[in-house]
C-alpha cells in the first residue's frame, strides 16, 4: 500500500492581494507551504494561514524566497552564499513567530521560486539553504525537488529531507525534471498524468519522456494553487490516487 | 554597592546606509537593542550586529518597531492590537534567526521608537506587545521606560522585566518622563547628568523635575547612540559612574 | 438632457497580484483613477493601465494615495502637509512618466483612500493636495468627492474642478455623504439605486436620507472595482442609466 | 580656454538616513545627479535636495537605478528592456514632480550603477534607457560615460549627449575605462590625478594606461560623493583645474 502527501503554495497574499484560494485549497493538501514575507506574505497572513492550517491539521512548511515581492521570488537577484543564509534563516524564523501566535508549529521548509530552482541545481547555494536552516533548528524537515543538488545536499548534511515530485511534469532518465523549454516538459492529459502517478505508486518506477522508467522518491506531490479552479484540478488528482489505493498522508507528523 | 547596565539602539543601518558607529558603541555598552527589520535593519545587518554583540559580551535585545524604514519607526502608524501583535512577534523572531546564524541568543525585547511610547501610556497596546514576546518564548526578558504601562503590564503578566531610565531626562513626582513638550524636560549640561545619577545610585531616590525626590526602578540606563561622537559622551558617563562607585554590568546574563 | 461621467479605480495590481477586472471595467466606465505606485500599482501596471485605457478611449485619472501598499493607502498615516505635496507631486509624475511611454496623457487627479478622505474633510490638508496637484501642472483636472472641503479648495484656488457623487450612498440635507457609521448610510436595493439617480439626472436635485432634497453637483458616479462581478453592476447600471436618459461620457476631453 | 563640468551623486539618502555631505558638495560641483526613489531617494530627499541645488545653481540631473535600496542599485537585476523603459521613464518623471515642487528644472538624466554599467556594456539596455528618457521629455539631455554603448546610443537617436570621464580612473587606448578587475585600473596618487587631467584639457588626448595617448569626449567629470572627506578632494581638484587653466561649468545651462 502505498501512500504520499499533496503539498502546495498557500499565504502567497500581500496586504488585500489574494492569490489562490487558500481555504480550498487547505482541504485537499496535507502540507501547506506558507511565504514568509519575502515574496509574499506579511505579519497578518502568516498568522492566519499557519492558523488556518492548524485547524485544517494542514502541516506547516516555511516557504522562504527572495525579498522580491514586485517579482514574486521569480527573479534570480545576484546574492552572495552568505546573503542567502542570512534572507533564509530570517525569514523561516519570522513565520516560526506568526505561528507561535497562531500555537501552531514550522515543520519543514521548501525553497521557493527562482531560490528553488537556484538550489536544485547549485551546490553552493544549496548549502546555504541548508547551513541556514539547520541553524534555525536541526529539528526542521527539508521538502526538495526530487534528485535536485538540494535535496542531495541535505541528505548528505542529515536533515530529515523529503523529496517532491510534480504530477504534471515530465521526468528524464536520471530521474529529474525535463526543462520546460522542451516540448514534452509538461502532460498537458489529466487522464494520462493520473495513470502515470498510479502507475509510479504500484510499480515504483516512474514513466520517463523517452519512454523509459527510472526510480525516483516521491514523498509528497506538487500541487499548484495560483490557477482559477486549481483547487478543483487538485481535488480531483486526489480523489483519483485515493481511488487507485494510495493513501494520501503527510510526510511528516 | 550599586550597579546599573547601560543599553543603546545598535544594528540602525538599512543596506549601505548606516547609523552610528556600532563598533564604537559596542564597547561602551553591555546591552544592545538591535532592530529587527522593520524601522531599521536587513538580514544582513541583524546577522552582523548580533554576530559582533556576541564577540564583544554584549547581551543582544531584539528592538522591533513599526515596518517603517521611511519614518524610521517614529511615526505612531494606526496598527490593531491584532496587527501589533503579528509585527512584534515576527521581528523578534526574525532577529533570533539571524542570530542563530551568529551562534548568539537573543535575550531580551526593548521596543522601538513610537510603539514604544505608544506602548509606554496605552495598556491595550503594552498587553499586545507582551502577548507577542510570550508567544515568541517566556524566557524573553523585557526592558521596559521605568514604571511605563508597558513595564507595570510586563511585570503583571510574569514577564522577567528589567526598567530604563534616562540620564538626560528630567522625572516628575510620580517617576515618570517630563514630556519633552515642557521646558524642563531635558537636562543638557553634563555634569548635572552625572551628579544627579550618582545621588540616584547612592540615595535609591531620583530628584525630580521640582527639586523633590522619588524611587524608580533603574536597572538599565539608556544611552543615545545616534549623534556624531556619542560613543564619547557614552564612555564619559560610564568612565563617570564607574569612578563614583557603580558598576556597568548587563541585568540579564 | 442630462450627461455624467462614470469613474472607477483601475491599475490597483502590484507585481502578479490583480485587484479587480480591469479590462472588463475599461468598457463599461469613461474614466480611470490609476494607482501611482504608493497604495498600489508599479511601474508596469502604470504602462500597462495607461496603455489600456488609451486604446479603450478611458479618460485618465493619476489616483495618488499613502505609500502603504500593506494597508493598500486606506490607514491614515501621520504625514505633515509638506509631506503630503512631496508624495502626491511624486506619485502624479511618477504615473505621467509612464503614460508617457504608452503615448497617453494624464487628464486629473482623483485622491485614493485615507488621503482622499482626509482632504475630503481638513482644509490644511486638501491645500497641500491642491498645491501639489498645481505645481505638476496646472492643467491637471481634479476630481472630488461633491461638497467636501479638497472640493471647495480646488475651486477656490482655480484648478478644473469636477465633482463625483456614490450611486450607493445616503446623502445629508447639506449635500455630503452621510458617515457609514450611521445605519442608514448605504443604500442598497438596486431598484433604489438607480431610481435615486434618475430622479437626480431629472430635477438636478439629490434625495436626502431624511426623505428632503438637495442641490449638489455631480460630474461623475464613483464606481466600485473590487468587488466579484463589479463590471456587471457597473454596466447594469450604465445601461439603466442610459435608458433614462443620460449620456454617460467623460467629464474632461 | 578649456572648460568642464563636475558631477556627482547627490540626493542618495533615504528616510533619516544619509549618505555624503550633500551640502558641501554642493560648493564644489556644478552638476547634480540626484536619486529618483530607486536605489535611493523618497519624495522628502527629491524636493529637499532639488530645491537646495535651485539655490546653489547646481544643474539637476536625474538618476535613475536599480529599484533595490537593500543593493543600492549596485545588483544587476534581472529585468526586460520593457521593465527598463517603465523603470527609468517613471524615475525621471517622480523626480521632476519633486522638482516642480521646489520650482526646480530637471536638465539631464545620468544612470546610477548597475544599471549604468549594464547600460555602457549592452546596446538593447542602452537603446531601452534612450527610450524612456525621449518619452518623457526629448528635451533632457544625457551624461553619459564617454565612448559607452549608452553615450553612442543616445547621440544615435538625436538626444543632446554629454560624455563624463573619472579623474582616478585608468583609460585604455579606444578610450574606455579599464576594468577594475585590472591592477593598474586605478589612479591612486593626487599629483598623478591633477597632472593627467591638466594634460588632457592641454592637448585634447588623454594618456592611456600602456603610456600611450587616446582622444575622448569629455564634457564632464565623475566626482565620487560618498567617502568621508569626499568634498575636501573634490575641492582640492576643483582648485588645481582652475590653477591650470580650466573653467568649471556646467555642461547644460
Amino acid at each position: 500500500m502505498s501512500s504520499v502527501d499533496l503539498n502546495a503554495d498557500l499565504g502567497e497574499a500581500y496586504g488585500c492581494w489574494r492569490l489562490g484560494d487558500d481555504a480550498a485549497m487547505m482541504e485537499v493538501v496535507t502540507s501547506a507551504n506558507i511565504a514568509c514575507g519575502g515574496h509574499a506574505g506579511d505579519p497578518e497572513t502568516m498568522f492566519q494561514t499557519t492558523q488556518k492550517a492548524r485547524e485544517n491539521k494542514v502541516v506547516i512548511g516555511a516557504h522562504p524566497g527572495f525579498d522580491d515581492k514586485q517579482g514574486f521570488g521569480r527573479r534570480r537577484l545576484p546574492l552572495t552564499v552568505g546573503e542567502i543564509e542570512r534572507l533564509v534563516a530570517t525569514q523561516i524564523s519570522a513565520l516560526m513567530g506568526a505561528a507561535a501566535l497562531a500555537r501552531a508549529t514550522v515543520a519543514y521548509v521548501k525553497l521557493h521560486g527562482a531560490l528553488a530552482n537556484w538550489a536544485a541545481e547549485d551546490e553552493g547555494i544549496a548549502q546555504a539553504n541548508v547551513n541556514a536552516i539547520r541553524a534555525v533548528s536541526p529539528d526542521l524537515a527539508v521538502l526538495a525537488i526530487s534528485g535536485s543538488a538540494f535535496d542531495l545536499c541535505s541528505r548528505r548534511n542529515g536533515l530529515r529531507t523529503y523529496s517532491e515530485i510534480f504530477a504534471d511534469r515530465a521526468y528524464d532518465e536520471r530521474g529529474l525534471l525535463v526543462s520546460r523549454s522542451k516540448p514534452n516538459a509538461m502532460i498537458t492529459d489529466e487522464n494520462a498524468v493520473v495513470e502515470r502517478l498510479l502507475a509510479f505508486f504500484q510499480t515504483g518506477k516512474m514513466q520517463t519522456a523517452d519512454r523509459g522508467a527510472v526510480s525516483l522518491r516521491a514523498d509528497s506531490i506538487c500541487i499548484h494553487g495560483d490557477t482559477p479552479n486549481a483547487h478543483l484540478t487538485a481535488l480531483s488528482l486526489r480523489q483519483a490516487l485515493e481511488k487507485g489505493g494510495v493513501t494520501i498522508t503527510p510526510f511528516v507528523n
